[in-house]
């Protein structure tokens, strides 16, 4: 059943943090009804000025990390400090649409208890561009309604980290110790992304290859060309279990936000993150103007396969395809 | 002076290895007048058939890391070998046009002399895309004139890192040994796209120190994630003074070049980047035709502004823009 309200039960219902409301407002951003959309430009508009003051923290790591284990760990602890918390999922992979909710509350039985918590998967996507786009708007929505930290988790597939990366202040990448297999998942060039590292499950025997590997990790960043902020990505350990590394990790989070608020990064990162958003947007519609014609997806795939196989060079192909599609 | 022959003396005089008539046909696809695209075309068309069989090898390296001195040492044992080479440059910052002939020439003194080796540098580029665009073409002209290892350097700054890994088999990233300020120039997450990386100028005194750079990037290469082609990325050192080290970094090209040419890989790589070639000239090309809409430039500047600044949101900019300018 679709529930639409007006502007200002939108409007003021986020900005009252009613969670049904904040949670009716996601839904209708995410929405692909084309009568949804001005609405959804609406409250999105209206709530603009109520945005921005959080600090966005991506998360990422492989399956079997300990992802889920971890968030509930440092999301309690941020709560307890009196922080407001909304976690999102960036998934384009997943199928799951209805039995997401539950699902991602099961694997964080205690936040999605917690007043302060707010849990919000993304919902099955066609396109990794999709589910950012509306991940991004939801950020937004969620500022207005106050939440102050705003994690955004990734499944550590494809492309999924470099979106993730383009969306927030920071980003921690969880690793286990032991490298090698387990790294399998983790795309090449992701690790040069992260503003720290994270080697999880340090406790009871893993404790020390735990520190070990924090070691090790530290001493290949320190190979790695600098991130031009003044910011060296530290290598940390935590064990969600003893709840052990925990606090260090939210002060090395507030110490990064400090020093990139003061040199400038901070707002330079942001307006550099809307600029991108824009862009690919754009170049998004106009390359969807261009797919929609009829009849061009079997001449584009037919076209394709020719310059795969190297029988016909990208430029006559082009010429081709437009003369018969002017864009 | 523009000279301009016909298809035949251009296919002919490139089949022959005639290297005044290669260097016109290259002049030719980089023209930018309108009446010279039709034939350059018709002319790589022509060679397409004679084009692909090469080896084509991507260097890259900061300022002062010895490019120039090492191509030399490298260049002069492939020819002696009895290879056939072609040195290329991609470098959109140059602006360098008639001069830059020269100034590669000198910068290669004994490679330039030798009737085996080949030096083109690219034009003066208004843009990487384009730069990266004629490159590519010129591979294959180069390959029909019979040179089968094509070397491409990039000059190490910004973006050329990434177009030339897209259009090279194998990448090797030139490193000086004591990181730290010498990697400024290196931008994050180049190092895990290296197929090989070489610690140069391993003579003298600076023997011992490359020996331990070259262990502690190895142990930092072991912690990124496999490449997925079963291929383990070594790290050498070597000496152009020397020519210690040459001969191992040639093997070790050629034993990559086995087995991606055995699993598949090779072909795999090669057959995207040729989509990836033409995904990226059709999105220029709708975006061209976008931006040349007659007074779009500034209304686009005035509205990429307020999206940097956060008072205007993509979607609805992107409707404001397009209300006004439909593609």
């Amino acid at each position: 059943m679709r529930t639409r309200l007006s502007i200002e039960q939108y409007l003021n219902g986020i900005l009252a943090n009613d969670r049904l409301i904040l949670s009716q407002a996601i839904t209708l951003v995410e929405s692909r009804r084309t009568d949804d959309r001005a609405l959804a430009q609406q409250v999105l508009e209206g709530i603009l000025p109520h945005s921005g003051h959080s600090i966005r923290i991506g998360i990422t790591g492989v399956p079997g990390v300990g992802k889920s284990t971890f968030i509930e760990a440092f999301g309690t602890y941020l709560t307890q400090l009196g922080h407001r918390l909304a976690i999102l999922t960036v998934d384009p992979t997943s199928q799951r649409s209805g039995g997401s909710l539950l699902g991602d509350k099961t694997r964080m039985e205690t936040l999605s208890r917690n007043p302060n918590a707010y849990i919000r998967p993304s919902p099955a996507g066609d396109s990794l561009g999709g589910v950012a786009h509306h991940t991004r708007e939801t950020i937004l929505l969620c500022e207005a309604a106050g939440f102050d930290i705003i994690l955004i988790e990734t499944v550590g597939v494809g492309q999924s980290e470099t979106v993730v990366h383009s969306m927030v202040d920071f980003f921690l990448l969880l690793m286990l110790a032991g490298a090698g297999d387990e790294l399998q998942g983790i795309k090449r060039g992701i690790m040069e992304l992260a503003d720290a590292l994270v080697i999880t499950k340090a406790d009871g025997t893993n404790q020390a290859s735990a520190n070990h590997a924090r070691i090790e990790y530290q001493n290949a960043l320190h190979l790695f060309p600098p991130t031009g902020t003044g910011w060296f990505p530290p290598v940390l350990t935590c064990s969600a279990l003893t709840g052990e590394g925990i606090t260090n990790i939210w002060q090395t989070i507030q110490r990064y936000q400090k020093l990139t608020i003061q040199n400038g990064y901070h707002d330079q990162r942001r307006q550099e993150q809307q600029l991108t958003w824009f862009r690919t947007l754009l170049r998004q519609r106009l390359e969807r103007q261009f797919y929609e014609q009829p009849g061009i997806r079997n001449k584009l795939a037919a076209t394709e396969e020719q310059v795969r196989k190297g029988t016909l060079l990208p430029l006559p192909a082009i010429e081709l395809l437009l003369s018969q599609h002017p864009a």
